[in-house]
């Protein structure tokens, strides 16, 4: 049992996106003791929301490790924030007076591939709302993709939700034949006509399209062709993101992304087989990341004196 | 010489679009007398905004046409609107307690139609920030296509300018070979990198995209392979939204829209020869809108008798 003032070290492991954030509590020897989450808990959102959705989450993994006479400022905290790797947002969130003992900052794909590898070395491939590759081998960083929606992501939930959204808009139109998709689209959607579609997607976000993901893969499972093709060219490129990561042989290579249960299945062979299930998620990551770094801190204090 | 009640009828023509009003005087000969320009009047930016520019681009009109003498409740108004084909806004802007004589209200794809041809019957095919294809023959309208931006307006402008984006983006990344248009896209957004174009058009709308247009035409058109197959399949989905609407015979058929320039000379070959140049503006098209439905009133009020 801990009790305040303790010498053991307590870990605290942040993963803050864009509608949850996740901690986690760890001790010295990398047990989980109690998680938490909380509101969204990416500085894109907001430094206030931000920093709010970090002390709550933190609170939260402490009270379900049964430790609330632990206080914030005897945890060493790992934080892993979507928006990071903007130097603003890197500076703004690094100004925070935080209530911890210590603040380790990274974006959110490096705490990703760190709780995926629990190592320094390793690629991740990501299809959820976005997409993207992400390496880190020898601490030398390599990202591809995850430029947004609607330019980029191409694969992702979001990218395969627009696809299914323009190809049924054409059918309606006349311009190319109909197929399953459109009966799933438009009984999805509620709607059963263009006016009723174009309506109910005007202005939508990434999110609102990753939610219709799924469906082009139910389509392309009960053998239509159009969303088969669409299928085949989100998994191609995918299948590139992985090939240009293996370039630098990294140790392992996952998949992440909450697409991962659909798409893995239509990568190619040879990608599929090379892929290592992540051994932890991205908050566990996050403690590796301030362990590593207080390691590091400690090895050029020594060299130093 | 037109004095304040004088027997002679006096037409105003408004063409409300998403960034200006522009507004005609005609007279029974439909000689134009005066035009007048404003801001936004189109009622999907607020029906205060809409009905102020409408209002504002009659009076500047009218002033064009020395005939400052004039009050607007002398005027028979032809009024065409974006947006006004969803009922909610016809039915808002139809409640207007408008200045004029009378107002015959119209979505713009019409008056666009009515002005090309000076007739009910004729088709337009359009490629602006948008795009679509319209017809109206014999009072039956069809609608192809315009569902918005970025799931639908194929062979737009703020298409072709997404299309560029997307693929310098996968070329920066490696993913695809770098063709001229990166260095063309690169130094018409100032940038030099990824994260600077990803941060130049984060939440981007299609008008911006639509300002990109030109440069897939000009990097086509130095022999880019990329920019050639971009060009192509934009140009492929014009010519089906003309080879559905001739299908049904129009007298006419036109093409409209800022990027009709560039585009029209990349469409099959067989479609340019059967497009004619528009007649008149859409703001012309308003008072025959407003003319025809005036006649027709006429013959009903004759037949009633």
């Amino acid at each position: 049992m801990f009790t305040s003032g303790d010498d053991r070290k307590l870990f605290l492991g942040i993963d803050g996106g864009g509608s949850k954030c996740k901690a986690i509590v760890m001790d010295e020897n990398n047990d989980i003791l109690g998680t938490g989450i909380s509101g969204p808990g990416n500085p894109l959102h907001g430094f206030e929301q931000a920093t709010h959705s970090i002390t709550e989450s933190a609170k939260l993994a402490l009270k379900d490790a049964g430790l609330e006479n632990i206080a914030l400022h005897e945890l060493i905290a790992g934080v892993g924030l979507a928006g990071v790797n903007l130097p603003a947002l890197y500076d703004e969130m690094s100004a925070w007076q935080h209530p911890f003992k210590q603040m380790f900052l990274a974006h959110d794909l490096l705490i990703a591939c760190l709780g995926a590898h629990h190592s320094h070395s390793g690629a991740v491939i990501i299809s959820g709302t976005g997409s993207c590759g992400f390496s880190c081998i020898d601490e030398q960083e390599v990202l591809l993709g995850g430029h947004g929606f609607p330019h980029g992501d191409k694969g992702s939930g979001a990218w395969f939700g627009l696809q299914a959204t323009k190809q049924v808009l054409l059918s309606l139109d006349g311009m190319v034949a109909p197929t399953i998709m459109n009966d799933i689209l438009l009984a999805k959607l509620g709607c059963t006509d263009t006016t009723a579609i174009v309506e109910a997607i005007a202005g939508k976000k990434a999110t609102f399209y990753a939610q219709l993901a799924n469906l082009v893969f139910d389509a392309a499972e009960q053998g239509d062709n159009v969303a088969l093709s669409i299928v085949k060219e989100g998994a191609e490129y995918i299948n590139s993101l992985a090939r240009s990561l293996l370039v630098k042989k990294p140790a392992r290579i996952s998949m992440l992304g909450g697409l991962t249960p659909r798409l893995k299945s239509w990568l190619d062979e040879d990608i599929q087989a090379q892929l290592s299930e992540p051994l932890s998620p991205p908050e566990v990551g996050a403690v590796y990341f301030a362990r590593n770094k207080l390691a590091k801190d400690k090895q050029s204090q020594q060299k130093m004196a």
